[in-house]
């Protein structure tokens, strides 16, 4: 663990234009804000109201009426607030940020005159606060607006919405150190992970300790959220006749003794976030070494190839080892969200590009799968395998849905995209003294001091169809160089992804071979360039073939099958390209699969084609018995695969992530 | 459809003793039925208690107290009345008939003024009844009552317990014809077939007019049970929050036009007795056209090769054609009662065998699946692939065990088990004025007259484990031969399984050859034997090698799959005998499958042995990544396969039913 973290570089810095991301990035100001926007305020005719800004008015005392929506409905405002406030460091928007203002002095006049915010409670409880952490989401929502006024505060420089959000965190810090709350903890994890970043903003620590007494005290007895109903003042939200569960909630072991990943997906992966960033502050070792073991729990035993966690459709929830079903699983887009920031974060700690391969794969294959590519619809669960006929209401494929839907009345996906896709930037690099780390591969152009003075790098690539990255590093003048940014100090880290087959460096069109490699990276520094950064052309090649993948024979469900991955994207078999009955379909692993660039598919992708074998006559068994003693005749098929990032945006059909193979 | 159907032979005339069903059905006088007593009576130490005697003595005023368990708790007493009943036809104890005519004064006791039973609207809501259709379960209850009264009567010659249920039947006959309730329809159905019953022992016709009703109602408009919890009257049971769904009880069309089974499959498959026994009685074609409607529906596209039905975990329901998932499918035991059940019905209404193939193929299969073979422990659901890791509550998985239970809280399976075995002579054979039907082939002594006379059959078999079974008659003393009667105008069906291959009959020592057939049977009449039926050995031989059996493509779950089927048993391979990760193991379905007897093995069984491969070093993948660019060698297995009605009696284990072939 590094005694400083490397941090993010600003947003407002970055101007992400690229090839790949450019068709998601581009919805988010096109499509996701203004639709969202008119969620917040019930005005999209066909899809579920929100009540989210109606709820805000009369907690303010603007409207009369009650409160309608969950409990958390308050956070589909902070999401989209820090939504609008990503896209506005790289589209200002004078009509979006009034709006954005004018929502900030709604979210101030709806807080109480201690600091407390929440429209459920204040609506429909007044006077009451925290009397239901199980169930209530407070902690959990303010986290969400502390994130959203952060990221406000950085990109506009506002501070009122920062403010606000402060007089909640203080109230937070008192009221739970109070006798009463000295052992509480979050029921859904996320203030954890705001009030560290809270810490870092306003440099008050008092926020980081109260984030680690959050952590510190989860697992621990006396057991708060198990014995909180006994309370006096305990209302009940939900009325759930369950009885709860420790595992559920990551509240069964104190954090340093998990050593499995369990319980919802989504609450734990925000718990990891702030496990990862308290470990580095505090230098805890035995709490990154939790997050060591939780991690490797995770990608060894627990994570689909498409980086979807959460195996079980029931609780949103991890199981145990290799159970990873492909056609019951939830595998939330908002739970890979989690598990990039938490690698993000595990990156930022270490600086081990192994991390970012997770990270780069939760996003670019079920994040991405999370939104339709025209920005309107969203999937909650990501299914490696559907088939549409048995997606029925009321069984067990009930939360599976093999369309996107438009808006759902539990709307935490389509906004946490939405934030992710409009801070991409934070994805992309790493800074430190000692220079500048690329994550990820985007083209744009990105201005930064990491590699001393001001300088801009231009990236131009077709990643991650194609290998080539190119980057020009050129100075932007009004550079004030000190000893401590001097170029010659800096040094530039480039990831070498764990899929990059004869990855090349050029610079100034001379190939260099004895750089340097740490952790992942390929280190360059001023031996490596002709004399200053300034004025540099790097060219990055590497090869990244389409090739199948197995999985360890202990996951039941792939047993006898195979994927294809090409660098960072898994593909998969759709009903639109292969017929029905995918199940049918046998792939030869034996045979070479052949891939070609095709601009008019799904907005221009590579597909891949692989040789394989399917029943003879399909249509004889239209009528035949459910069972005989003669298998069915196998033919010759050419199997075709699309981005499993894209499936599901040619109509309703089958697709299957994992195919059968000749053994 | 015929015009008068095939009757049952009295049980009391029936005594089977028989190499196979004798480990079953010596289980139920031995251990269930005193167990289950207990059970009634709260005395199991390590089960969850019933309170159903409790609830009675707390009805009947004999005792102080509230009614404890749910709502259809009364049921327990019910099947275990018609449990014991059975029992007594072929084990006479005093003791046990003592205590079950004290259970029948207390349910008299418990019986109010009007005739009206049930112990949880007695105790909970005095004065109210059928207020709550969908989910109160009195209807429901007061069939298992009814049948349990029927069988009580028919073998003891006791009419107390009847006449106190005619009189609840008389309640039900005058409620729902009022203006009221005269679109009602039962939401869990199985008054209707003891209805059938009760009209059949009594010769009173109101009760299968009533039956005949409450199915024609069933899917009608007004739409009762949608509408029902409008009514002022109605009394909330359950607080399901969730939205009535109408094909959930099988009430979303007339049941004419049902053409697809939906819908829970027990309450499912309960109606479809009804109609069955209703089309024949009343001689009507379109309700016997739906009857086989549904009985193709399910057999070509709804069921398991083990005869299991109700594919989905949720709800325990049936969802689309071929859908039939391995590991998450409830396919509850009860289910498969209900399904043999209705084909007996549709068998002795069309004298055709098809319908005991089926019927022997969910008996021998799931039902027997459902019970330990010490008779002490059971299972409600039966998968076809078990992975006893990931079993675990709060998941998908949730409802399947990996072992069986002692006693369930809702005890529907364990006692519905019982009086099935318990009654299994009424699954042997039928009778009509023509003469005798042999349906499935069980060693011991039945009395008869139905081949003219007072005759006794001998058979002894070592069937499903050898296909000869050997048949002596002979007269009984005291026949009372008319024209009627005369052994003459008799023939025999014998059954011929649509499984068995090289189908011989020898009489006394001499095949013959030019039998009719017919219906599936084969018909023995006077001009087969030498002279009469008394004296006559009848030897049939078939034979039913292990044999591999194949899905139908369209099943996506069974892809690349082969199971084993030998006669009417369904094979499985368990980790007890194969290791652990069955998923691994593939077959190879060029080679030669072996048989052999093994006295030791599960009681006595034919063990089965097939060629296969599995991945040659699995201890190696202990600590691999989960995927990998390399598929994991290969080397020979040789696979155990045992009965699927024995799996889970050695301890919790991996077990497969489809094994992954070769192609």
């Amino acid at each position: 663990m590094r005694t400083k973290k490397l941090n993010l570089l600003p947003l407002k810095a970055l101007n992400v234009d690229d090839f790949f991301w450019n068709k998601y990035t581009g919805l988010v100001t096109k499509e996701i804000i203004p639709y969202q926007w008119k969620a917040l305020n019930d005005e999209v005719a066909d899809a579920e109201p929100s009540y989210c800004i109606d709820n805000f008015k009369v907690a303010a005392g603007l409207k009369e009426g009650t409160f309608h929506g969950w409990v958390f409905q308050d956070t589909d405002l902070a999401k989209w607030l820090e939504a609008v406030a990503y896209s506005l460091s790289y589209e200002p928007n004078e009509v979006l940020e009034k709006l954005a203002d004018d929502a900030i002095d709604l979210v101030g006049k709806a807080q109480q005159e201690n600091g407390y915010i929440n429209t459920h409670f204040s609506i429909l409880h007044p006077g009451k606060q925290y009397c239901n952490l199980k169930e209530g989401h407070e902690l959990y929502t303010t986290g969400h607006f502390i994130e959203a006024a952060i990221a406000y505060y950085e990109v506009t420089g506002k501070d009122k919405f920062l403010n606000i959000m402060k007089k909640n965190a203080d109230l937070i810090c008192e009221v739970f150190h109070t006798e009463k709350y000295k052992n509480a903890v979050p029921g859904h994890e996320e203030i954890e992970l705001a009030l560290m970043k809270l810490a870092d903003v306003t440099g008050d620590d008092k926020y980081s300790d109260m984030a680690k007494d959050f952590v510190d005290r989860r697992g621990t007895e006396p057991n708060y959220l198990f014995n909180e109903s006994k309370n006096e003042d305990f209302i009940d939200v939900w009325h759930d006749p369950n009885p709860y569960i420790n595992e559920y909630g990551q509240n069964h072991l104190p954090v340093r003794k998990q050593k499995t990943a369990e319980g919802h997906a989504v609450r734990a992966t925000y718990l990891y976030c702030a496990m990862a960033d308290i470990a580095q502050k505090y230098q805890d070792e035995s709490l990154f070494e939790a997050c060591e073991n939780l991690y490797n729990n995770i990608i060894n035993k627990r994570m689909y190839i498409t980086g979807g966690i959460g195996s079980s459709g029931v609780m949103e929830r991890f199981t145990t080892d290799y159970d990873l079903p492909n056609d019951t699983n939830y595998s939330e887009s908002c739970a890979s969200i989690g598990l990039a920031l938490f690698c993000r974060r595990m990156a930022q700690i270490t600086g081990d590009s192994k991390y970012i391969d997770t990270m780069e794969l939760a996003l670019m294959n079920t994040v991405l799968a999370g939104i339709a590519m025209d920005g309107k619809s969203f999937f909650y669960v990501n299914p490696l395998e559907v088939w549409p006929d048995n997606c029925i209401p009321a069984t067990d494929k009930n939360h599976v849905k093999p369309v996107r839907q438009k808006w759902f009345g539990c709307a935490c996906c389509p906004p946490n995209i939405a934030r992710t896709l409009s801070s991409l930037g934070e994805y992309l690099f790493m800074q430190s003294d000692d220079g500048l780390f690329i994550n990820m591969f985007a083209g744009g152009e990105y201005k930064t001091t990491a590699l001393g003075g001001f300088k801009k790098l231009d990236i131009h690539t077709k990643f991650p169809f194609d290998g080539k990255i190119s980057i020009s590093i050129s100075d932007i003048p009004d550079a004030v160089v000190t000893t401590e940014n001097s170029e010659a100090n800096k040094k530039l880290y480039i990831r070498i992804p764990s899929y990059a087959h004869n990855f090349t460096i050029k610079i100034n069109g001379s190939d260099i071979t004895d750089y340097r490699t740490e952790n992942g990276y390929a280190v360059l520094s001023k031996a490596d360039i002709a004399s200053a950064w300034r004025g540099t052309d790097i060219e990055i090649n590497f090869e990244m073939p389409a090739h199948f993948v197995y999985a360890n024979p202990k996951v039941r469900a792939d047993a006898g099958k195979a994927a294809i991955k090409k660098g960072p994207l898994v593909y998969c078999a759709e009903q639109v390209d292969n017929g029905e009955n995918i199940s049918s379909i046998m792939v030869d692993i034996t045979k070479p699969i052949s891939e070609y660039w095709d601009e008019n598919t799904l907005g221009g992708i590579t597909v891949i084609k692989a040789h394989g074998k399917t029943i003879k006559n399909p249509e004889q068994y239209d009528d035949e018995a459910l069972y005989s003693d003669t298998p069915a005749e196998l033919g010759y098929k050419e199997i075709t695969y699309v981005p499993y990032a894209n499936w599901g945006n040619r109509g309703a059909g089958e697709m299957y992530t994992w195919l059968r193979r000749f053994c």
